[in-house]
């Protein structure tokens, strides 16, 4: 086994759109093991939207992601050493190990969780069956909760969490209408996930527009909206949006690089008597075995579709979560760092 | 008794700004009982600022008022008149009668409501134990649920909701800050009313200067915030406001004559996890006797404190309207009809 520990760092905060000069590689030798610690080596980087709002240094949330400290990331990898006795090597263990190939972990509870990948690969625990599932999860039951006789919208369609939001809605018997970026996606997202309609925003460049084609897609008005964009779809969905409706607000990508994005017509949540809430999936810990369990039984079912882009190797993190936030990836973006 | 009604009628839609020229007063006889009818003489008409919703006709919660047709509103009054086993004369009465000095009513179940006048003035039920105070009373115990520890914004917090919201939040323990339309009303809010302080908004014409108000009146920030006026008090408030706190949105005046109200920053829902929810009391008809009994006991022991405007006669009414959405009135505004 190697001694070096290759890492990314944040080397400094984006101004506007972020480049890949924000981020730094590294070598650090591994440290020895103390007690209770485990090495990990990462077979998995996983990249998500809310990294970029970590980059920023302003309140949010959560506190920003220090300068010069290893990025931010959930990782899925294997013990390779321990001195730990609740860690085996050879165990698969889920984490928030970072931008880094290798993790020195104090085994903390919470820290690492094992996993079973005798059915599940190990990388669908940083997607459909982890932290991004677990949010379309959490957002579509607890906020939009649809009946079946209701329509549900999905931006970010084909993503980590918008694939899921909308599976999940079918399964409880929605008319669900997806939002991607592009034919392609668009296709996959009703002819391999089973929406009912995906509307490529791409072609609707205005609020107008965008209003129309949720009209046509959306035939009795909306009654539920998972937003991961925010921007000029918002406004088009709250046009189309029925009374009592519900939109979960799990991202705003629109806004991420300081972009003005405000919400037109504010008097619609009380024109339709709306709600809307924001969420972060972390705060709902209390959630996640019941999360867990619908979404491990539906993937196990073969009933949980999800796409993966894979980029190779450390050094192509900073290029590919780049290509994230212009949507250049294709389903859940990871990192194959082993 | 006079045989001749007197009635305003909506004589025209509002483009922009109403006057008092999209009214007309006319005088109708009154017809003759059939079975089952009460004639009402109205003591006392309600004007509110939803009025202002319906003269627009444009897809709103309800329907547009007609034109040519008796504007819309809440009345107390008396019966003269009875063919209605359920009514007698002498009776005091409140339903949506209408801006005329008579109503014809046809006694069906919940459209005359028999009131109790030894302890409660008969006007009363058309403010802070009526309709107003049931509506301040559902956003506050129904959507913001304060804690003892945690702060309240009140907007319109002289008006008939605004100052039952601000009493009801202090009877929970909450800090409450009021924002008011001159040092008057602001005086009258902490002084009569209770709240801990009161911001004029007139001395804050832009986002930062009453965001800045805020911050002073508001130093553990916002967990509540119950919204009658929209524009840049949500904007501000929104700024001020803590994780997991919650908007009850109850009307948005600033909004009334077709001026653009966007919202600056909505992703500010997500990053504090805010609630905000829109709501309309008369479909929250189920919760009216247990506002009704907390109303009545606060005002039947001193705690219920509210002021009237009242203006004198019917064709009175439309200067009145017109007074209350620029906050002129003061408190309740009423106009005296008999």
């Amino acid at each position: 086994m190697t001694a070096t520990n290759r890492q990314i760092l944040l080397a400094s905060r984006p101004v506007g759109e972020p480049s890949v000069d924000n981020f730094r590689l590294v070598e650090t030798p591994l440290p020895s093991l103390a007690d209770g610690q485990v090495l990990v080596r990462h077979h998995y980087l996983s990249l998500d939207p809310y990294m970029r709002g970590r980059m920023n240094d302003s309140k949010s949330y959560a506190e920003p992601q220090p300068l010069d400290e290893v990025m931010i990331g959930g990782t899925v990898g294997e013990v390779v050493e321990s001195r730990n006795d609740r860690f085996e090597v050879g165990d698969t263990v889920v984490g928030m190990g970072g931008w880094q190939e290798f993790q020195v972990a104090d085994g903390q509870p919470g820290q690492l969780r094992k996993v079973d990948t005798t059915h599940i690969p190990p990388q669908a625990y940083l997607g459909a069956v982890g932290m991004p599932g677990i949010t379309a999860w959490y957002g579509l039951t607890q906020i939009i909760d649809p009946k079946p006789t209701e329509t549900v919208v999905v931006s970010a369609a084909s993503g980590a969490v918008g694939s899921v939001v909308g599976q999940l809605a079918k399964e409880r018997g929605a008319r669900v209408v997806g939002l991607a970026g592009g034919p392609e996606k668009c296709r996959y997202v009703v002819g391999e996930l089973g929406f009912d309609a995906c509307i490529d925003y791409r072609e609707h460049p205005d609020v107008r527009s965008l209003s129309a084609a949720l009209k046509t897609a959306c035939p009795n008005g909306i009654d539920g909206y998972f937003e991961n964009v925010g921007g000029i779809i918002l406004d088009a969905v709250m046009l189309r949006s029925n009374a009592f409706s519900r939109i979960a607000m799990c991202g705003m990508i629109a806004g991420y690089n300081g972009e003005p994005t405000p919400m037109q017509i504010p008097a619609l949540i009380l024109i339709n008597r709306m709600t809307i809430r924001g969420f972060i999936v972390s705060e709902h810990m209390d959630f996640w075995p019941e999360a867990l369990k619908e979404l491990g039984s539906l993937y196990a079912a073969g009933r949980l579709r999800y796409r993966e882009s894979i980029a190779q190797g450390l050094e192509s993190a900073p290029e590919a979560f780049l290509g994230l936030l212009k949507g250049r990836n294709f389903g859940k973006q990871l990192v194959k760092l082993y």
